[in-house]
């Protein structure tokens, strides 16, 4: 089973929504939960990355409520969307996880491990930065234009995810394709009226407020903290303010690669979160 | 002229001091100031990294008052030092430079920027922290009892400046031989006086505290922001903080590397040195 085969299955929450979600790879102990970025679903992560990852150990990718083909309304903010996708993990009955944000993603899982200390074993971090950080409360007009057009095109995903080198968007037109060739049960595109919860839920994130980074000495977590070192969209400095104040981070900066490092490298990136998440599976540890 | 034959000067300054320094490389309209770490006299500075820059543009390596050579007193806090060095500065009619830190030269090299905004055109800092910033306000006894031993030896700059591993301490050991081969004319060795007037100065810049990082703003030259991503001496989430809260900072972090990455990839830092202010040098900045 892989991130292109495995069957879209649906699980009714106490929140009222029934989440899609999709749950493959090896059988371990602690499953890594997945959360995808602005007016992303769950066809969106880069299949050479999820399958890496899912050789190792078991993955579940879930559209939060009002995404994809899950029901009910999409969060305004990050903390109802930290306790959307709570109600989710509890309806699978899960007491132990861990937890790979991305983008939007990352200040979700940020504030779940917040929430619920004792729930997440390890954090993975990808192109997303702290509460109050930099440069993402409002993004520049010809930034905003391709990120909340209706209508995106392999464009818009280029200019947001990859840098302007011929190699970097040689590498996006690569993963375009990838997340392009699901054969069926392809999952719904994003609603504008999710999209506009999220924008809503990105700006209030990005209100810039430095002290709200003490609030990361309470993210205990092992987390590995990675980006393309040329981030537009959650600007790479974001990355850096996370791995200075987060009491146990290592950091990944990948060259030459911006938001969507984690496709551009998406083998890389892969063994990487094995070999961190494995570390904490050493009894040595 | 290179860091291993250029003559060692005097210049006296109006604070009393008759300062040693070299002055020797390329001519340039804007001459880069090192400033060294605990304990380190001009001598310490490698010759190929020092050579490397000085291929390029004019370099200026200075002992502060009290140390090596200098006459006077060594500050016990990072503001004096930083008002020792702008007498320094001043004694030589200086009114643009760039400025590159090292560990507790870095602490100084941003303190001094801070006092003399118009002074400084760009900022090159390794192996250093922001005021109160992680993990070097008091070292662990380990530490401490290489940093401070009265006579050091190789083994304690190979513990403190680079990793365990086998690959790191041979660049140390090769780093070691080339900072002793300087045949006539070597600096002094830095008295124990010295010595605790830095720990005091250490100490009093790494009080923790996240409310001095919003200082960092005041720092809006361009600032390259290097280490090794295993530094013990001032821990490498500090070099994350200063690339995160500066203004406009770029990040490198050089891997199985520690304090002394600088000396451990001395060729590859000195170009990097040199790329970063030739991009200030160039009219489409």
């Amino acid at each position: 089973m892989t991130q292109l085969t495995s069957p879209t299955r649906t699980v009714e929450a106490d929140n009222g929504t029934t989440f899609a979600y999709r749950r493959f790879g090896k059988q371990s102990d602690v499953p890594l939960l997945l959360l995808q970025c602005f007016r992303g679903n769950i066809d969106l992560w880069d299949p050479i990355m999820v399958d890496t990852i899912a050789a190792e150990r078991e993955v579940i990718t879930v559209d939060a409520s009002g995404v994809g083909r899950s029901t009910g309304s999409t969060p305004h903010n990050v903390p109802d969307y930290a306790r959307d996708i709570i109600s989710f993990v509890d309806a699978l009955g899960l007491h132990n996880i861990d937890l790979l944000g991305f983008s939007m993603g990352g200040f979700v899982a940020q504030e779940l491990t917040l929430m619920r200390p004792y729930l997440i074993r390890q954090l993975v971090l990808a192109g997303t930065g702290p509460e109050g950080g930099r440069g993402f409360h409002k993004w520049a007009d010809e930034l905003q234009s391709h990120a909340f057009k209706e209508e995106q095109d392999a464009e818009d995903l280029l200019y947001l995810f990859f840098t302007p080198s011929e190699a970097s968007r040689a590498k996006g037109m690569d993963y375009l394709g990838r997340i392009f060739s699901r054969e069926s049960d392809q999952d719904a595109v994003t609603s504008l009226e999710t999209r506009d919860a999220q924008i809503d839920a990105i700006a209030d994130w990005g209100i810039p407020d430095p002290s709200k980074f003490s609030r990361l000495a309470g993210l205990r977590q092992p987390t590995l903290v990675v980006n393309g070192d040329r981030d537009i969209m959650v600007p790479t400095p974001n990355t850096f303010l996370l791995a200075g104040h987060l009491p146990n981070a290592e950091l990944v900066l990948y060259p030459d690669a911006a938001h969507g490092a984690l496709f551009q490298y998406p083998e890389d990136f892969g063994n990487r979160v094995n070999e961190f998440l494995e570390a904490a599976e050493d009894p040595a540890w």
